[in-house]
């Protein structure tokens, strides 16, 4: 906590120090905000007319060097309100701040760095001179003033500050590696996706390379969830708004949903979720406790509007297809019915190479019973849903910690959180204990004892969104997908024209043995040509040339630049269909 | 020709003669039209008060037997129209019949029977008592008085009559065999789909069942494009407007679509059709000859607002999906094109038992060079198009025939008509011939030559639409769907509960080969667990008793009511896993 704070010190001093920088190198910017960040810091200006570059900030690093020279100590004073309106009266971001600390406090604190006046709440570095040694900036973007669209786009500057040079340099390394493993840039190289203006933003469309990606994810997860007891099902991705008024998701994501269409004699909307239709589906007949657990699975494709400012490539889009599943059960199910969910996502994520406990975790998300808006009003059953999940973590041992006021507004829920490629923590989906949707449905069995109860729904995902999963994958992998995911397992390349006829037979063996592979053809030379297909991260490498086609062999490389020599078609067959059948990388 | 006149006559004599019998049943109902129609007639009319129900149509046909003892011939009488206004004065739909008669002609028709006066157009049988012997009443429903909401909603009553007995009940059989098979039926018994009313209309749900003959069909179609070279891709249901409107389907197909959805800086659409997301693919980067033909392959959600009262199971829904594929190729590659398109279809036709010919033929739709608001105007790229089409047909010597008046607005095409169960030909998909759309879109490929020249696109389906599909095999199959697309391919069935656990194992071989199986637990006789496997139309039935236990073999029935013996469970898995290898039934 004390690291966290001189980290946040460090780095609040730096944006001061970019300030004083930029209002010396352009005089009659405006300074607005320069907070600590995470990894960070950044700092707002109002340029005026001043356009300014990404190439500009070597200039301002530069200066930030010189004028830290004479930096020896914040000098810190705590004026009026008075005071401070006549000293920033020049700026009005920084008069709009001091009028609000006046009301806060009785002072207000100004720093002042040679002929560099600051206003701001404080933390800084006893001896900036000596703490601020290894920063860096780091890119430009447009921000408005305190958030708000209303108010002027401004220019935010982001740097990074660390105590030393080697954590600096850790961190910069990651940015890069996390710029090439960005799934826009590997999905543009490999060509598994693109956009198109006339569609429309955030909706995605898969090349047959992407849509193999795709159809591999999906199939594996049907299959799996089939073997698992699930019935897979197949419902519209459009129902009237009653079924969402009657959900209670029509008011609650109303913001995020399309607008109703009305058509003839019906208002029509487009799916934020799927238990609705498979509520339907539960009531369209009578139930006994002997049917349950009834596991309704679907690879479920789903609406939300997200702002245009919030799409990104495959990650945030504005249609998603879910690995979806509404487990209803009888109360005493719902336990054992949670941990075989927690069970397969294990399974999923194992097949992924992701290790628990250290590419991910679980975060139990817990209601706040005074939020009476957000939350259903029923203190025991929330009670009761909540130790119930906390019991299936605990007795599985699995590595959890708890938050408060994350639950969904039908009942709490284990968060799969998982680490992406910098490390940041995010919930990639999750398991909900739902007691309030079979109130609001009606749901109903009959018992043993002939009466009719109210079952339990588990709501939850076994892979997330097939969208965002690819998103993550792709950076996972680094594009190197494992041999059963990669869109071409095999390149085929002939050494010279006279080879080719040979490796159209060689192609035909693949292609009966469900081996995706393409042969070269183009009048390059073999290394050039293996080059690409490593570009292209295709796993194997069959080359024929004279010799190969006399003695019915091919000669073996691999993605890495491995060379696995000559060997029989056979051999290098047998080897990839088991490392497709194994799902192995 | 003479004998369908003769065939009218006797129907249209048989309206009259049901109108007769019902005044005579209730004085004071009105009758209004009677036409002959394809295979039989209707009389509609206005009872008043009087409210008639399916169980009144056999005391009306025995009121007509007796009426028709008494007419030896028509007895028709011209009357001017003054008479004829005096005549009918009572009846207000013959009144507006007679005003309008009395525009087109000078004398108007009256038939004269015993003490029933009719008003009408003529074509009448020389000896009704002679002719009219082999009719049946067969329906009621309501109709409006010349087609139009706004008028009076009138009681029809559908009737048939033929020449023979034979062929009376021949087409009897028929009606009865269809509605046995109608797949709303079959689908509610074997619980393939359900419809909701929160989730609306023409939007069926697909239950575990349902969704998994959908997913063989869909792998089954996907697996062979694949194998025939089309690109699978995955482009989302809906666009922008302006995307509709480059294509020219916004205008022309405005009426079906969904209404426009307005969401922050857009305006997006379901979509009707998937060929304009299939060229924003093509156009997301330059193309070569070398690439060509480029075939994109989709299964395809689209959406089409059909008007509730045509809304019929699985057959007309207000969401598809389709077999979708758009072939963008040199004017050069086409025909070759168009001929594997056809040769796929013919292949997926057969795997369903469909034989050319006999069950499909095909149709060669023409554009009337002259209906310039509906066809594209370039009577020689119509030409050339037409000319490729029909070449293609009579080159493979294929059972076509030609109409007119029946492309698309974008080129002509070849229709699939498939012959229904009750016989009728509708088409079920198509192949298009497109060359409008390269140029509304710009789609051009750089040439041999070094040239931009602009492709053609084919656009075809390989099963048309999978709702439609479904519908058309639980017809064609009665439900009884071959052993691949079964949703259960074996029940097993313990004698006792003391075999249960046998069964468990036998139950976890079959599922590890793959084939679907459930175990019938209930403490229902083996005799009615039987007969419920047949009713539900599992192909394989397993019995296991204690001898079959202690012996490591099974019973083997099948839903045909075949006894297999018993076999080892090799011995029958073998079979069962050819069965579905080979798709045979």
């Amino acid at each position: 906590m004390e690291n966290d704070k001189n980290l946040d010190n460090l780095r609040h001093s730096c944006a001061h120090l970019l300030a004083a920088a930029v209002l010396e190198l352009w005089p009659g910017t405006h300074n607005a905000i320069g907070p600590a960040i995470e990894n960070g810091f950044y700092q707002d200006f109002d340029f005026g007319d001043v356009k300014i570059v990404e190439e500009d900030l070597g200039k301002i690093e530069q200066k930030m060097r010189e004028i830290l020279a004479t930096w020896d100590n914040f000098q810190i004073k705590e004026v009026s309100a008075a005071q401070a309106r006549k000293d920033f009266a020049y700026n009005p971001y920084k008069l709009e701040l001091a009028e609000e600390f006046a009301k806060e406090v009785k002072a207000i604190t100004e720093t002042v760095q040679g002929n560099f006046l600051d206003l701001c709440k404080g933390g800084h570095l006893e001896n900036p001179k000596q703490g601020i040694k290894h920063f860096k900036l780091l890119s430009l973007a447009g921000a408005y003033w305190r958030g708000s669209e209303k108010n002027k786009m401004l220019t935010r500057i982001y740097g990074t500050c660390f105590p030393t040079q080697k954590e600096l340099d850790g961190y910069l390394n990651m940015l890069e590696e996390t710029k090439k493993r960005d799934h826009r840039k590997i999905g543009k190289e490999l060509g598994l996706f693109v956009f198109s203006n006339l569609v429309g933003a955030g909706l995605p469309l898969l090349t047959a390379k992407g849509a193999t990606v795709r159809r591999e994810l999906e199939r594996f997860i049907v299959d799996e969830e089939l073997k698992r007891g699930y019935q897979h099902v197949l419902t519209p991705p459009l129902a009237k708004v009653e079924l969402y008024e009657t959900s209670g998701h029509y008011p609650y994501y109303k913001d995020t949903m399309y607008p109703p269409m009305n058509v003839e004699e019906e208002k029509l909307i487009l799916r934020p979720m799927t238990c609705p239709h498979h509520f339907m589906l539960y009531k369209s007949q009578p139930r006994s406790y002997k049917e349950l657990p009834i596991r309704y699975a679907e690879i479920s494709p789903q609406f939300r509007y997200e702002r245009s400012g919030e799409l990104t490539g495959l990650m945030r889009v504005r249609m998603f297809t879910l690995s979806d599943a509404h487990i209803i059960c009888t109360p005493e199910q719902a336990k054992q019915e949670i941990k075989q969910a927690l069970n397969l996502t294990d399974f999923v994520n194992k097949t992924f190479g992701l290790v628990k406990g250290k590419n991910y975790r679980f975060r139990l998300s817990l209601g706040d019973r005074n939020e009476e808006k957000k939350y259903f009003k029923d203190d025991v059953a929330w009670e009761k849903a909540e130790n119930t999940l906390r019991e299936v973590l605990k007795e599985n041992n699995e590595p959890f910690f708890e938050a408060e006021n994350e639950a969904a507004f039908y009942g709490p829920k284990i968060d799969i959180q998982m680490k992406n490629v910098s490390g940041k923590e995010e919930t990639a989906f999750t398991v909900q204990y739902d007691f309030v949707m079979p109130k609001r449905f009606n749901l109903k069995y009959i018992d043993k004892d002939g009466k009719e109860k109210e079952p339990v729904v588990v709501h939850r995902s076994s892979a997330g969104a097939f969208e965002r999963l690819m998103a993550f994958l792709i950076e996972h992998y680094k594009g190197a997908f494992p041999v059963w995911l990669s869109p071409i397992q095999v390149q085929i390349i002939p050494i010279t024209d006279r080879n080719i006829k040979h490796a159209q037979n060689i192609l035909e063996q693949l292609n009966s043995s469900n081996i995706r592979a393409e042969i070269d053809v183009r009048s390059e030379t073999m290394q050039s040509k293996i080059r690409d297909a490593q570009t292209q991260k295709i796993p194997y490498m069959l080359i024929i040339g004279d010799r190969e086609e006399k003695e019915d062999t091919v000669a073996v490389r691999t993605r890495t630049g491995e060379d696995l020599g000559t060997m029989k078609l056979d051999q290098i067959l047998d080897k990839i269909i088991k490392e497709i059948e194994l799902k192995s990388s």
